[in-house]
């Protein structure tokens, strides 16, 4: 399959190593076309608007090529509220995982019908043992 | 005019009084749907996911009601990145308006086409000018 990774940048990073073991767990028999979002490296600052259009219409045809869209919500993050909505009007299927000793989940995303598969995990074992049963790799 | 106005509520609540600030300011020629978003004893937390359906139905009953969205989006939110992928699929007017010494905004927000009007402002009487500008009181 291939996976659309949604996650926070611009929003805060302090969660990209929990990114980066989610994502590592989806390649081993999947393909994440957003693998970038578990780079640590990965630079979050704005060069230009030019940029910015590159970097939405990017990852919108990302969103459009997967079979499966993942985000990981635990850190607020604008982007990711937008790609749940396009998820939702793309009718693909999404999994949302949050960690509930974080945040609260966001109430426009847990209360949408749409959003069937949301599951709130404490550590990313339990996160993977989560996309383990749900994906059923 | 109807106005929705977004502003993050789970996602962080530090920049309620700002928000009340443009909320009053909307409201005197105006009619603020949301006008509880500035209401800095509003409680965040969700008692139930039927609570959660509640407020995000009713929620997006104002904005398919309002003639103009105004988004404030300097504290990352998952739930404003929700309502402005929602503005867009219903066609709605938005204004967003960015505090830019807080955070740099979303790629796939500022990359978005569809969002012609965001605008980056330092002090709330800034923000208020930049309203009175755009929607010609």
């Amino acid at each position: 399959m291939k996976i659309y990774f949604a996650a926070s940048i611009r929003g805060g990073r302090d969660d990209v190593k929990i990114y980066k073991e989610l994502i590592d767990f989806l390649n081993q028999d999947n393909q994440v076309l957003t693998e970038h979002i578990g780079n640590g490296n990965l630079s979050v600052t704005s060069q230009s608007q030019s940029d910015d259009k590159y970097i939405r219409d990017r990852d919108i045809n990302w969103m459009k090529e997967a079979d499966l869209v993942v985000a990981e919500t635990s850190n607020p993050s604008l982007g990711v509220g937008y790609e749940l909505a396009y998820a939702e009007k793309l009718h693909k299927p999404v999994i949302i995982l949050h960690n509930s000793t974080k945040s609260q989940l966001s109430a426009m995303i847990n209360g949408t019908d749409y959003f069937k598969d949301i599951f709130e995990y404490e550590t990313v074992s339990e996160a993977i043992e989560i996309l383990k049963r749900s994906i059923k790799l």
